[in-house]
């Protein structure tokens, strides 16, 4: 993934702020944060101390290099050269319109200036004279990792919003019509109304309203929204049918929402006693990673299964894909990548079976390189791997960068076999991988030979690769 | 886990009706099916056939033997001896009350009668003079899958409806105060109502609805639900602060929940039309499996996490684990299980790199069987592999029963090496591994000698085992 040498500015550091900031520096921006909190630099470091430990894990390749993070004293430097302004202060509206209008007088021509809010609409955020300079980038929290974004405003300036968005590993949803609190805080707030209401009248616990989303409708959510999972439900009678069905459920008098919970003292209170029950036993820089590894591993869930935000960070990977021939007369860089704690296990460091995991994922990368791609095993060819020898010599940890160096040992008829070291980032072995493949038929499921263009690449490796001094212990 | 030899009534075979037949079924429960319908058997054996291909992969183990499914044609018929009484007739109180007296003449004193209503309370079930005996039990499509089910009604059954849920592998959450909806269903009533509002006022699509709820909120929910999420997003704040900074967000104008939409022709016209052009290129057969194999991904790497549904599969295997004595004179059965749909690759069988997991699951179960067990581990005390040799003889597909049986070459001060066979449910071998373990200590992450309790052990079993024929190409 390349780095951009381009410059973000980041307004207001809080949460949502400094998801920003961690999103864009990890993506090889250069990030400059304007916030006068004393604690701000503390805050963001934090937040992106999380995003270091969780976004690379999303991908099977290694991100770009960091760019470089400076925290301004004014507005005015802070947006002076950048492309992206992003303004994350409080949802109070006096204070975004004196924001905004300082952004406005410093900031480059070209510039996206963008608001985090998660109610104003543009035209209220503009008002102020600023014209239609800014629009909405609505994230979600944690911003580093979770990849929607709404984008509300001038056509123009979102659709180069959108393509700087998708850059650095977004999903850019643009809202045609500004609303209030856009598409996704309309269904929160109708949520969150509904939650405290539950509180309020004692039906539920905050735990008890949790434990009814996380382990009911919310798993339902990650893969699939509201109307897909309603279309299954409705069954073969499809949508309409299930509308008919359960239309009279939105009257009243199952639902409290036609009025509006008032948050006084007493609830606000309840709601934080029973919270602190529910989560109190971790703090919040441990909840926060908690869920920051949940989500890594149900995306990397996901795009195994090549759905929903699995897919788009499959596609985004595949459009990432460098194109550069290798060097065949050396052993070949085959994986690069950071381990992800879905790859762990209960002695703390990555379980025995992912290391084959690694060598398999070089495996296909060589097997790219001579030709047996995707288009190839989708017309019925691959190769299946028939011995593995493993020697593990070192532990391995979540977020440690580690590479595949392979080496072709034998190419020939139905036959590859490759010898694959993976090392740290310092060159220490960490394993060693001896193994065997042999071409098959994916109708018959029997060995074959391979196709014309693929054994004459095979042979002409093997020649490549030949000279090469045999590693330790293997005789060809 | 063990089967119970219990019998289900399932009045009604709709999804819901079929989610709870394949739920008791696979669990080991004989069921009785009454449903008029004409296609009522097709229908309940699709989801019975769903739930056969992705339940049993939530699992490391083998679930028990299914129990006897039949189809009755009348509900005195199939309540005759069942412990479990399931109604999931259409949403209409005169309907439901005419089978709920049906039920009450013909069950069995001590059985729970259940309806799976999504918004009735008890006491509308029960005011047709059956006294305080049905319950809510309201579950989530697909009830096969989804762990939580509200139970709603009179203490004593809704306890005793708890133990048998819990025995099927349910999370039943117990609604100590009765109202319409429940509480998932106020809830999602809440987001359903806000969603129509959405689509009908043309400011998103149902496609666009879905995508910012599965890329953005819905992968929150699936592990951490509402209050555990803003929570977080309040920082070190708490919980009280984050309801302070949102609360005036709860006012008009950011919801137009005040009314209710009219589910006129048009709407419901616009919402199919809408969800053909985002689904319609699937069956809803194809989605259904879909929509399972993600969750299935998902609940499999909330496993890994320890965490929401996750760590409720994890509670259950633990209490399911079986704690017989093994007989050491003969090879183990150190796993014994069916493949699940995340092990898979792009060959479309299992990858190599999991067949590495199940030798390394083999020798979990050896470990705990010579006492290295979970607290000798959180002691400080582990082995690591060293070495593997995996030969792989045939492919293994998603939802095919394996079973591996291991037997002890060595084991002598540090080293253990076990010899691992993959077998499928016929016995023959799918893969063979040869595999070198060395005892370490977790603190100083290097080799030492096994405590004396492990280490006498690990004699015992040397000796014991040593009589047994080396398999082919092993040398001791």
């Amino acid at each position: 993934m390349s780095g951009t040498n381009q410059k973000a500015a980041i307004i207001g550091g809080g949460v949502i702020g400094g998801g920003w900031a961690a999103r864009f520096l990890l993506n090889g921006w250069d990030v400059a944060v304007y916030d006068p909190a004393p604690d701000a630099g503390k805050k963001i470091n934090d937040v992106i101390s999380n995003a270091r430990r969780s976004l690379p894990a999303l991908y099977e390749g290694r991100m770009a290099e960091e760019g470089v993070l400076t925290f301004c004293a004014s507005i005015a430097e802070t947006v002076a050269g950048a492309g992206w302004i992003q303004e994350s202060v409080p949802e109070r509206l006096d204070v975004k319109h004196a924001v905004m209008s300082e952004i406005h007088t410093a900031c480059e021509k070209g510039a996206v200036i963008a608001s985090s809010t998660s109610g104003y609409k543009p035209s209220d955020l503009n008002s102020a004279g600023v014209g239609q300079r800014a629009i909405v980038a609505h994230p979600f929290n944690p911003v580093y990792l979770l990849p929607v974004v709404e984008l509300v405003g001038d056509a123009d300036k979102t659709t180069q919003a959108s393509e700087i968005l998708k850059s650095i590993g977004m999903l850019p949803l643009i809202v045609r019509n500004e609303i209030d609190g856009h598409i996704a805080d309309r269904l929160l707030e109708a949520v969150w109304r509904e939650a405290l209401w539950l509180v309020k009248d004692d039906i539920a616990t905050t735990q008890e309203i949790d434990d009814v989303i996380r382990f009911g409708f919310g798993l339902r959510w990650a893969q699939m929204g509201l109307f897909e999972t309603y279309r299954i439900a409705g069954g073969t009678a499809g949508m309409a049918h299930f509308i008919a069905q359960f239309g009279p459920c939105l009257q009243l008098p199952w639902t409290k929402l036609m009025e509006v919970p008032v948050l006084d003292d007493e609830l606000i209170a309840k709601i934080a006693a029973q919270s602190d029950k529910q989560s109190g036993h971790h703090d919040i820089r441990t909840l926060e990673r908690i869920r920051d590894d949940n989500l890594v591993a149900i995306m990397r869930a996901l795009k195994g299964r090549g759905w929903g935000a699995g897919a788009h960070l499959n596609a985004l990977e595949k459009e990432r894909a460098p194109h550069t021939q290798v060097d065949m007369t050396q052993p070949v860089t085959t994986v690069n990548r950071v381990i992800p704690v879905d790859w762990t296990d209960y002695n703390g460091h990555m379980n025995e079976s992912r290391y084959g995991q690694v060598f398999s994922d070089a495996a296909d990368f060589m097997m790219a390189q001579i030709g047996a791609d995707e288009a190839y095993i989708a017309n019925g060819n691959s190769f299946f791997t028939v011995e593995n020898n493993i020697r593990y010599r070192a532990e391995t940890r979540a977020g440690q960068a580690v590479k595949c160096q392979t080496q072709v040992i034998l190419a020939e008829g139905k036959k590859l076999r490759l010898f694959h070291q993976m090392l740290d980032e310092k060159g220490a072995v960490l394993a060693l991988c001896d193994q065997l493949l042999i071409h098959v038929s994916l109708t018959t499921r029997r060995a074959c030979p391979p196709q014309p263009h693929v054994a004459a690449k095979m042979k002409a490796w093997h020649t490549l690769q030949h000279e090469l001094p045999l590693p330790d212990g293997i005789v060809r």
